[in-house]
């Protein structure tokens, strides 16, 4: 599985709490199954679904090692390693490595805005420790920069940097990358929303955590893709857009801890100070899953 | 022909000027025709491309005429008549439906920032004076006025307001028009580099100014979205996607001009203070012109 | 007063409509009359609170005149000449000019974005064309152009454009401007909340329609900055702040408009697309008025 | 000093480190103890300044402690205790009580955009924990929150949040925050740039790093504004504007480690990924501290 490109459905498993703010693993364990099984081409750990800068380094490595344990090689793990210092991202990204998964993906979150040499640098520092591929993450609503093509492009020359996760919601930068990169680098969409036209501008995967509640529609969507039917993707999409849409716009940890809630699956708890949805947000969120269902 | 909603490539013509910056309605009608005989399923004189705020009274009125005259009934007319004042919105409306266009275009341009409720009471003003159908453009960019979607929802409700232009360039907002009226509205794509995901997300049209350079290109693309060939509209769209940026980049009566005489073709001059490209930008614009010949 | 700087409070007429929609001259002058016996340093018919762009040719020439004919020289006149192309620019440059006005304003409208080159070729085709004093007016809000420092410094090395106008409701760009260019160029806050700040800086002048209703206190607050009394200017301005907010949120032709009517004045009517202020906004804005009358 | 609100400039002190990137506990002693000398009102260790996101919990600890003994109680100590976690943020805030800080500064860090109500839950959650007073920071920037002047408004009804610091760059909530809250909140300036205009809208004191390199003039300011001397203010703002800009621009600790280069202090090294400024940088900013000296 070492240095192969990720493709398809890469589903984000949440972290799961305990009553006591506490990292429950063998819950985590759980609901990272039900990805497995429910047919996701990759998982993905660690990423913003699972809360990671609200973790430290023990729970963080905990995670990883957990899901190395629980996956059994039965599909790739994509883990995060971001970290606001370059000491603490190579840290994690060598336990990563060593823990066994297959790649790892780094957003350069900031506290300060980086330059682009600062941020070449830190994704420099990271992959000439490890050997594993390196997915980089342009998400500037969570992490405060927002990496242009150009530095993307830069960035692509380091060997083990191999994908492109893009999050700013913006097509154009899709097609950007595929018009630039073509074949030599593939570009993941971490968009909910934009799913279909990404797909439409050649992606070569999706990242989300709409699989801990749709898997089959996220997978159908991406068959149809492959299917070349350009009709049925677009029948599939509008009807999952309102969830992906609702995911997004709460928050992926709440939304989907309160989506499971709605399907009787335990998601444990959140850590503070992210807080439950509110009883008519949840109403919401039944409604959309009803509609899905019934359809 | 009256009432069928448009469909397919609605193309827009440049309005060409003498030396003297005086409208030349003769070259005007040549480059129609080329439109035409290409094969675009519509044309639009008076849109952005022809720069129709920059026109008299007078003017506008000989434009429409002569856009009549050329086409004779071949393809549907879809007429500019938006205005600053409702007073003057109302006198083209009626001219242009005098003349004997299908459809007219009306972006509420605004100087000071209207509400929504003057938006619609502009747009019901219009409608209650005219008989044909009317495209309600929503265009952030020239207008200023970003109209919500739910304002497109209050103003769909005028009956014969049955058509959205949509050029926000946010694939999300032409989600929202599907998912939201379906069949009950068509929207229409007036972002060039958005062609694939306005197609991937169901638009019924495509209006752009690029069948004035590329017509064949442009059609390609939309027959294969008809034949449900996803990979061959990837493949076409990929193709042309450096000229739809080039000329949404540099402003579209600059960059159509600039084309033309590219490709020998009498394009006319520009009123001020629009000014010609660069020659730098005229030969950016050329090796565009020639990647895409040559493939 | 050729070539004079301005300076003190600019004040803005509305443009007064009767119930037809036709221009009320007559209601013009009296509604100037009151701008200049308040004490206003001088007025400037034909901006955006005088809606200029909703007028026509014969309309804004009249404006002109009668404004020329009722100041009789008591106070400096700058009158707006923007205009989408060049042509109409000079025509009613040329025609201020002729009518008799201190200085013009020019605000580079557009709709298609112009190019810095475009631009200033713009100013400098008017400027060749009159012998008095420009204005350089910066407000991408209502021009959808955001003129940058840099292009603002090519635009004052044409001799007569002397003044520049900040609108854009960031003072650093007033910091700038007056490092820059020192005692070379005045520069004048076209932002009414921004007024205190605006003098911090070194405004020459404050453009506003505020005058209209409370021009005691704008007044004196020029006043107290002339008079390097810092606690005065804060207190003076927290005590109109409220209005001024209010003004440019619902729109200075509406918000002048409804608060002459609460003082009794005879304001006349709006051109359409704008409406009157709704019941309630009008009876927020007769509260904010209460208050500052009381205290 | 318990209790007491803050006033004046409080200085920012950078955290510097050895070449093996480990804090220098006795280097920032000196450097701490060159802004106390200087004449700052108040130290503020652990700011963005001090990059405190960087450091890990023993760090932050031994930074505070550190603080506390150099300053002795000759100036106000506030103490950054910001965390992304609830739980982690108190037990910081608990610490900087306990070592004897004067009051914290908090700013809720995000990665997940965190609703108002979060917001509240984790301020007061805080703030029940301890005595001291608060500080609630705004900074869109680096948090990649802006807090609304409505949800200022609810977390300054928590008792011992008793000081504002607001850092979005606009001036205008600095208006709100004064109009609405009068006396009884007091708010800082944390923009530079908009050192003159904060002063100008009544702030009671400017959080800033540039006392590092020109405290002199940065008193001297505030001295002008509390004399009510507005010219003098603004000389000595136009004096200084330069060098504002850049530490900002360059980001406060690079250009802050560079000046103290310049100016022949010792200021450490950076941790990674922030790297120093490059030569041009360097070169840009001496010509900037040697024309503020010879003026």
């Amino acid at each position: 599985m070492k240095n192969t490109k990720l493709k398809g459905i890469i589903a984000y498993p949440i972290t799961p709490f305990d009553t006591n703010e506490k990292v429950d693993i063998s819950l985590y364990k759980q609901l990272l199954e039900r990805l497995i099984v429910s047919g996701s081409h990759a998982v993905a750990p660690l990423g913003s679904t699972g809360v990671m800068p609200y973790l430290n380094d023990e729970e963080k490595e905990a995670i990883t090692e957990a899901t190395v344990e629980q996956v059994k090689g039965r599909v790739p793990i994509l883990a995060g390693v971001s970290n606001l210092t370059t000491e603490r991202t190579i840290y994690h990204a060598k336990a990563a490595e060593k823990a066994g998964v297959d790649a790892v993906m780094i957003i350069p979150m900031s506290y300060w805005k980086l330059s682009d040499d600062e941020i070449v640098k830190h994704y420099d520092a990271v992959a000439s420790k490890i050997s594993i591929p390196i997915m980089a993450y342009n998400n500037p609503a969570t992490a405060g920069i927002d990496m242009s093509p150009a530095l993307l492009k830069r960035i692509l020359e380091i060997p083990n940097v191999t994908m492109i996760k893009e999050s700013t919601g913006d097509v154009q930068r899709m097609h950007y990358l595929k018009k630039e990169f073509g074949e030599n680098a593939a570009f993941y969409n971490g968009s909910n929303p934009l799913a279909l036209s990404a797909f439409a501008a050649g992606a070569s995967g999706w990242c989300t955590a709409a699989p801990n509640l749709i898997p089959e529609l996220n997978i159908a969507l991406y068959n149809a893709v492959q299917e070349n039917d350009f009709q049925e993707a677009q029948k599939l999409f509008y009807k999952q857009i309102n969830l992906l849409r609702f995911i997004v716009e709460k928050g992926l940890p709440r939304a989907i801890k309160a989506g499971l809630t709605i399907q009787g699956i335990d998601g444990g708890h959140l850590r503070k100070p992210l807080e439950p949805l509110t009883e008519r947000e949840s109403s919401d969120l039944s409604s959309i899953l009803n509609l899905i269902s019934s359809n």
